[in-house]
């Protein structure tokens, strides 16, 4: 581990490769190399793009992507496919734009499905960048089709959080009060080429005038074309504002605190609901009493919290060694 | 307690209302009653109804209940609305058309917002489910948007499983294989008034002939236009024709127990990270900890390992009464 871990840090891709499956399969390696390779990271900066299917999130990460590329800095890409078949069919196809990519080394693209993975996918995706900045990359960009609770978390894991749309995403605009404005640093009104991009972006700006979520920072509302790259220089530069903001008022460091946290408690509680499973394949009592459950013996809610409450030891004596300075990275 | 749960029993739609509000807000008399009503629970059947933005399935929901109550029965209608600013602005827009069935006392509705839930969603709504069955509704209609994993755990809650689409929905057949395959009873192509109706139905008859995910039942694909009616008894056979078959082979059944296992382990995960969050608010050595991982003192995933690994009590001594006789429903 301490060999994989190393050339990762080397830069290696392949141990790159490996320990994100090894992440994903839940494989009890992956503690180790996160470990080691945790005081080497901090450096990289991450932006999340979010947004409906057909918003063309996955051509601006692409031209990002170039854009990154030709200023010289490397970049990793992680493509969250979404669980439902609804979530938009176009999907492949929008990747295959990205396979240019796939032959440059300065280039690590990761694609995730949300469905069958062990782990949280939140917390997965936060432990993924940090293997991700460890390995050296700039900028990583993270795409995911925003539809559920679980995509808005994945935004969790972003320094600045793109939200896209698309001139004919009218309806959402109406409702985009409900969840996504306080996570968006920067709306985009992608395929700006087509009728109707002015009035979309007006209608985004007008509902920000009237909402307070992020007083200091007024999210920039962007024409694009990434079909064109129409847009993507300005994207960049609003980008780095936004990281200049949020550096100099500490936001960042505070956000960059709260994900450790959060890593660490999706972590604890994904963990915990692995070794319930493992306690009701080996403990013959709490099999018996599941039968109950099933047969109508037991009322299901009510006897969840009788288990809980019942002898179950919830004070966790945990005394964990003191941060050393030499952890720090 | 005693009185509500009661009060619910007899009917009393604001006892309903009332206990499923405890239930959303994690009340600790939520227990009881759930307690209380199970034994008198079992006899109302479920229908679960989701798919893309678009497809109508409100509509549909409303013809249901409307030819429902002609032959006589009462109606639950549980419409879980999406946490996502981007599943569909055309949804409170849908609601309206319901209004005409609040007039009607035979007629339960509610809404069900995934975003700010206590609890998870899935297990929520089979808790719901089970009120409304002891408080005498005779058909209980689930709809969700079909747009992440909460989506698909939701449908776990239906006897029957109606995947709605819409004639445009070409995009959503190419994927559906990836996840929503499994779960239908019976899928609808509405708005079958549109161009294009006859070639969805074929596409996913086709799609049908190649898997073999339900080797006894063959989910039918049936043309709906719910807007006018067309094709809504059609479619209350088939739930009757499904109906007769899982409860002929006792797929019903097992079904049923599968899913008050669900819930019993859904509630179980849910209070335990209840509990870890109050932990981490009383604990100091625990919230030091986590400051020391958002300072990169400790590294999130591994610290969350040794976390449940040192003294962390992970033997349940649970030992539930044994069933009783009367407490069967």
């Amino acid at each position: 581990m301490e060999d994989i871990a190393q050339r990762l840090l080397n830069g290696d891709q392949r141990a790159l490769s490996r320990s994100i499956s090894m992440l994903e399969q839940g494989s009890p390696e992956a503690a180790g190399v996160m470990k080691a390779i945790d005081p080497h990271t901090g450096r990289c900066y991450t932006v999340g793009i979010t947004g409906p299917p057909g918003a063309g999130k996955s051509t601006v990460v692409d031209r990002l992507a170039e854009l990154l590329r030709r200023q010289g800095f490397t970049v990793g890409i992680i493509a969250v496919d979404p669980t439902s078949p609804f979530s938009g069919g176009a999907f492949l196809g929008d990747r295959i734009r990205m396979q240019r990519h796939y032959l440059d080394p300065g280039v690590f693209i990761r694609s995730v499905a949300t469905r069958g993975q062990t782990g949280g996918v939140p917390r997965l995706i936060k432990s993924m960048v940090r293997l991700l900045d460890a390995a050296g990359k700039d900028v990583v960009l993270v795409e995911t089709v925003g539809v559920g609770q679980t995509e808005l978390g994945i935004m969790g894991v972003a320094d600045t959080v793109l939200v896209a749309l698309m001139p004919e995403s009218g309806d959402a605009v109406q409702t985009l009060k409900a969840g996504i404005m306080e996570i968006a640093d920067i709306y985009l009104v992608n395929k700006a080429d087509r009728d109707g991009a002015g009035q979309m972006a007006a209608a985004i700006t007008a509902m920000l005038q009237t909402s307070s979520s992020q007083p200091e920072w007024a999210p920039p509302v962007l024409l694009t074309a990434a079909l064109t790259g129409d847009g993507i220089e300005e994207l960049w530069d609003q980008i780095q504002k936004h990281r200049a903001f949020s550096e100099a008022n500490s936001q960042l460091r505070s956000r960059r605190e709260r994900r450790r946290e959060q890593e660490f408690l999706e972590a604890v509680e994904e963990e915990l609901g692995k070794r319930l499973k493992t306690q009701i394949d080996e403990n013959p009592e709490l099999r018996s009493a599941l039968e109950a459950v099933a047969a109508k013996g037991l009322e299901p809610y009510s006897a969840a919290l009788d288990f809980l409450d019942s002898g179950f030891d919830f004070k966790p004596r945990w005394n964990p060694r003191p941060p050393q300075a030499d952890d720090r990275g």
